[in-house]
């Protein structure tokens, strides 16, 4: 065939943004029962982190549920960086339960644990059936799923405002998802004063998550560049940057790099708590519609492959890699690599992250402001500090490049050789 | 009763922001018939704007639906700016079609008209006892409405993204409106091919909206500052302004700044009216979390008192005020009264409507720049260019002071002798 004469592929003209109902404030998540009440849910299956429910901080949202007459059944068998046979327990305990309705309470691996229930008491099947291609089998789901109310108690996933759960496949020796608008909550609680009692190191690698959601979406491949899809139903979850996904970014990473230092400093501060929380859902909304790339990409085989060490000032034992660490080590690297699709949008996200101006085309602005706030609330800045060496180097490079889905976001695509040379430097 | 040692009435400390799912983009029209699909919609009332109609430019919607199989039934007797008689008229041939959703396709008028019907047809009643109290009987919705996909063809009046529809009462001499949050659309499809076919006027007009809402919202009373509702289901739909809506409204003061005057010039700059229609969505996210206070609670007054003289530029014949008119006119003086509220928040809305630095505690920065505005887009600046005199103040004070609901939201709430002097100086 004679390409060079062939037309152009048509571009992508369109984009979308779909957000989470939120509601934000102190005292928000004394709402619930309220909330499920409008839902029409009459008995609940509330998924709850068992840090968060030992410690109490949410019985709040559980005496409000029951004020409101809602039939609760708890489960707080929710595992840290859920792991699949995990998630299987919660969906027997769910489909044993038969709830119209579903509340998760907790981060991102309770609100995705909830979402993953949710999935199979609605729609039936095995986890791995809807778990992406080509990992899994990509289903579809037919129609929308049970209520789902989620009340975050740490600031960092935005699990709460997107359409998607992390599943972790250690037979596999990778971290995937699952991913499709039937999965995003009903509605979102977002209530400052349920992270009291989130550790500092929680909190820091939650918000470095956040941090890196919003830079990710905010230096994605800009939708227009991506081919024009055949029907709406093929347009991807991860469109990349829009005009309006650029908004919530934009100032999600102006709230972590103002307040997560202050955040980590303590659960006192609520404030600084309080932004970090909503910093996390507009940083979901953002990376909900423009999409995240090579740093998650990274980030799924560095969290999936070793399990060597139990994070410092983690409640439990549980040997991982919390998965705002997992993101943010190979962020500099990776943002040093994709500076020259855009070095004007990489300079102004520094500025946006430090509040200072920063030199024009300095490559070394936005790699520079990550470190420094990685240093400054105490979290790894390498894979060396991870566990890993030069001689893992191949096995990372070939779990990034599973993650296509990811990698076709970045707005310059990686090749083996570029991941290799972002991995290297990270170490 | 010892008001002095009274406690202190809790204050309010929770905002909620929701927002409809919109798909953005030159072309996302086409859309309509798979999403309606999506939607579970097999036979549509089509709601569409007379003119719209006549001139063609939604051909590709109505061929949309057909090819997805959709029973279509059309509706195009729709009012502009729709009067109570007219609503009925669309409520009874929605009654007789039984469809199991709705589609708009228009402006605000045939997006209103659809929320009307689709509220009737599904929970019966007259239109009356759905109207905000105290005019109506302020009838709460006892669930959610069939979809509505809201495809707007004019950039203004955000209706695609609120909880509201307006309804004039001529034979109160009154407009006024039903509000709930069952009636948001279900989907959005913002095209910016749809609005070649708009005159300039109707451009114009609805631009002004925009930015009135845009302006309002940022400067409507902070949610802190309302008292605590006694239960979830007492906050109002306007909650004053929040950290979320304010990202919505300053970027559609930036937009309509920046692009209202290119988009007059004609249809042809698809990229202005395109940034218009995107702005007139955001600002309806905005205003539909903060809400809208003095210029809009004088509006209705203004529109619904007089219907005087067909607007110039305008199709058809029928003698109104159009809304982006009557909101605007009293804009610089509503604002020149509330400044004191909060004097560096005001300059600021004027620096992102002009692009331009402004003298920090200028009271005339932003009355001059939205007078500059209305001047260059050719619209009517003072009442009197509305047929409006000294001799009707008394009739337009008191119509204000019947928006309780809007001037609640008003950074300083004003008394009759305030809405006189705004009203006096708009003349």
């Amino acid at each position: 065939m004679d390409t060079a004469n062939a037309a152009p592929e048509p571009r992508e003209s369109i984009f979308t943004i779909e957000a989470t109902p939120v509601k934000f404030g102190p005292g928000a998540s004394a709402d619930a029962g309220w909330e499920l009440g409008r839902l029409g849910v009459e008995r609940a299956f509330v998924v709850i982190d068992p840090y968060v429910h030992a410690a109490g901080t949410a019985q709040g949202v559980l005496d409000s549920l029951r004020a409101a007459g809602v039939d609760v059944v708890l489960f707080d068998d929710v595992d840290t960086e859920p792991e699949l046979a995990a998630l299987q327990r919660a969906v027997a305990a769910a489909r044993d339960a038969a709830p119209d309705g579903f509340v998760a309470i907790g981060g991102g691996s309770a609100i995705d644990t909830a979402k993953v229930a949710n999935l199979l008491t609605t729609h039936g099947g095995e986890i791995m059936d809807w778990v992406n291609p080509p990992v899994g089998g990509g289903r579809v789901p037919p129609g929308p799923l049970r209520p789902l109310l989620a009340v975050p108690t740490t600031s960092g996933s935005g699990s709460e405002a997107t359409t998607v759960a992390i599943v972790d496949l250690p037979h596999l020796g990778i971290k995937t998802g699952i991913s499709h608008r039937a999965l995003r909550p009903a509605q979102a609680l977002v209530d400052p004063l349920l992270t009291r009692t989130a550790p500092a190191a929680v909190t820091a690698a939650a918000g470095l998550d956040v941090v890196c959601h919003a830079a990710e979406s905010f230096l994605s491949r800009p939708y227009t560049t991506r081919p024009r899809p055949e029907s709406p139903a093929a347009r991807p979850p991860y469109q990349g940057s829009n005009p309006v996904a650029d908004l919530w970014s934009a100032e999600a990473l102006r709230t972590g790099g103002r307040f997560l230092r202050r955040a980590v400093q303590g659960g006192a501060d609520v404030e600084a708590r309080g932004f970090m929380m909503l910093a996390a859902t507009m940083a979901g909304v953002g990376f909900g519609s423009a999409g995240v790339h090579i740093p998650h990409a990274c980030a799924y085989p560095i969290a999936g492959l070793r399990h060597a060490a139990h994070p410092p000032g983690y409640p439990g034992t549980k040997a991982f890699i919390p998965h705002g660490v997992s993101v943010i080590v190979t962020a500099p690297a990776a943002f040093r690599f994709t500076f020259d699709a855009d070095p004007a949008k990489h300079v102004l996200a520094a500025e946006y992250l430090t509040g200072e101006p920063q030199m024009p085309g300095d490559r070394e602005a936005l790699p520079r402001a990550l470190t420094a706030l990685m240093r400054d609330v105490g979290a790894p800045t390498r894979l060396r500090d991870l566990g890993y060496g030069k001689a893992d180097l191949p096995a990372l490079i070939d779990g990034a490049l599973k993650q296509q889905r990811l990698l076709a976001v970045a707005p310059i695509t990686p090749g083996r050789d570029d991941l290799e040379r972002i991995l290297r430097e990270s170490l």
